[in-house]
């Protein structure tokens, strides 16, 4: 059997803004060219043919391969599991362009076509991981983007030719908003720039987000006049989405002037829908991130996360970053990096955090990558 | 160094309501009761104690260790990473008690605190899977939970003591409108309980929701008064949060009296949303669902994200069904169908569909099973 060659095209003839370049590395015991386009017939028209009718919905709504190559076979795919044939497995790295008309500007259904039924069932694909994704600048704009970037950053909070310092109140879970307040006051006059919410506390019955806001906006304010600089409070408004308004207003209420959501488990959508209202940055943490993408050639790069988080509308960014703890290559770090400042129609850059148990001794390591 | 005894304890005395209890594989190369425990302390407290500061967070607010068990060890992790040290690694489950009171009845916290950082950045946890998750019911009670349940799905379309049948409309992606309504007409009269979207397919310009609902609310009636049965139109609302709400209208208006959304690409917290005005039965499709579940002895059991899909509202779940195309033990399915049913408080049960590419000839197989 030979692959059909109505799933294969030139990328130049697809260059007109309304394709989507999605690269993935896969494993098969088939021709890869063969799976490549049923990849593609998976992740679009799924079944195209009806009997007695002559319609062929491929040349509009297919997704096509535009690229493919043959990395290495193998005896063996890199996670085996019981459905694997007896192989050789060969591993290929195909680009698909996908037809933004079947999705449109929409969240829900444009990772259900990037990671859903059509990406892992495959048949033959025994292990998928979607490395890269290329968005014209057309369909970008239809996405909000960072309503502040790092040049509003920059502007808004004051702090030019440096890094932001960004630190994270600790202990976590547990401290009363009073003593949270001045922990957060003791880092301000002490050289931070921003103190945050961790990401496991938001509103809590031991620590309402608004109180903690209150307390926080007057320690912070006390910082200020002390030092003469600007100082960030991040609040963690994440909650059920009739929650997040209100969260809002009381943060900003209170003296929050930065919000984070942890961006997958709220979802892409309902962070959207947060930026279409907030009056100030956003910030989105990366729980869940490592759930999809930290088993080796399987699932997906984090940084492709990072760039759909940067079109919802964050305009902080933060990702796994440097060392063995975070068990992020320096490569995975410099692609969240990229995803963050690539171009990308009209849309902001936003300020790329790569975080998780970072001590001062990291800094210079950090410092050179970003 | 000895575990600190902080982070064990006897799980009859936590069985008070106010405890969540998370089962975990993990592979590592430490001593596995001080990553148990290194585990439970980024779960919840991260950090707690602080110099000169005789505060103990953890008899309140810390995650506890309440059973262990080392399954094997090896020389290697399953997925062997740049990170890894010389091994051997013990492979071991652990029940992790929650406390309820970290993050509350919050979907975006639970799933932080379940598959967030903590869970995944562990020092010396290697690989780590999420199999299951035991709720009190004074938590699920927090949580809507199916809207119709199994029973009232049953009384509300007349099927009594047989399966429903499900099928959704092909091609999927392309179909006009008038087209897709006659494909459904001719299914339902056929003999099929329920046509559906595809999960590929929305609102879009070459197929209205709006429109493909009216078409399909006519072809339904029809159907309905030659077969003498009610029949099911399922319209696939998933889009930005903003659009939810007048999609829910327009769909029913047309003539759609089961709605789907695509769980994770949306969001749970979207989805429970919806249920709070949804006035028909919601069905959940598992798009992503693989992406953080197929990776052997990663991620997180799909059974434990069905759990959640009906705490969240959903009436009907899909999930990978049998066979080696949607590559899911029996056992991963019999977990997925006891998610739907187990008792959980007074949340009524979710009708399982176990589901992808079934064709006439699994039924039985399915039947036998459900």
């Amino acid at each position: 059997m030979t692959a059909d060659p109505a799933w294969f095209a030139d990328r130049a003839r697809l260059e007109d803004g309304n394709w989507l370049f999605a690269t993935y590395v896969f494993e098969t015991e088939r021709e890869p060219r063969e799976a490549a386009a049923d990849l593609c017939r998976e992740q679009s028209t799924a079944q195209w043919a009806r009997p007695g009718v002559t319609e062929d919905f491929r040349p509009r709504h297919g997704a096509k391969v535009v690229a493919l190559r043959t990395l290495r076979s193998s005896p063996a795919p890199l996670h085996p599991s019981p459905f694997d044939g007896p192989g050789p497995f060969a591993t290929a790295e195909v680009v698909v362009a996908l037809p933004a008309g079947n999705f449109g500007a929409n969240f829900g259904m444009l990772l259900t076509t990037l990671l859903g039924e059509g990406t892992f069932f495959t048949p033959g694909i025994a292990t998928i991981r979607l490395t890269d994704l290329q968005v014209p600048d057309a369909y970008a704009n239809r996405f909000p983007g960072p309503q502040f970037g790092v040049e509003g950053l920059r502007a808004s909070f004051g702090v030019k030719a440096r890094p932001f310092l960004f630190g994270v109140v600790k202990p976590n879970v547990g401290l009363d908003p009073a003593s949270f307040a001045a922990l957060a006051e003791a880092a301000w006059r002490g050289g931070l720039d921003a103190c945050k919410d961790d990401e496991q506390l938001a509103d809590a019955v031991w620590s309402p987000l608004a109180e903690r806001a209150r307390l926080c906006g007057e320690a912070r304010r006390r910082a200020e006049a002390e030092t003469g600089e600007k100082k960030i409070y991040v609040s963690n408004i994440t909650d059920e989405i009739a929650r997040l308004r209100p969260h809002h207003d009381a943060a900003l209420a209170g003296g929050a002037n930065t919000l984070m959501l942890n961006a997958l488990p709220l979802g892409l959508p309902a962070a959207r829908y947060v930026r279409e209202w907030a009056r100030v940055p956003l910030l989105a943490h990366f729980d869940m991130v490592a759930s999809v993408s930290r088993a080796p050639g399987f699932g997906v790069e984090s940084a492709v996360l990072t760039l759909l988080q940067r079109m919802a509308g964050f305009d902080i960014i933060l990702f796994p970053g440097l060392g063995a703890r975070m068990r992020s290559t320096e490569a995975e770090v410099r692609a969240n990096i990229e995803a963050c400042r690539r171009p990308l129609g009209t849309l902001r850059a936003a300020l790329p955090v790569p975080g998780g148990s970072s001590v001062p001794g990291d800094l210079a390591g950090i410092r050179a990558l970003v």
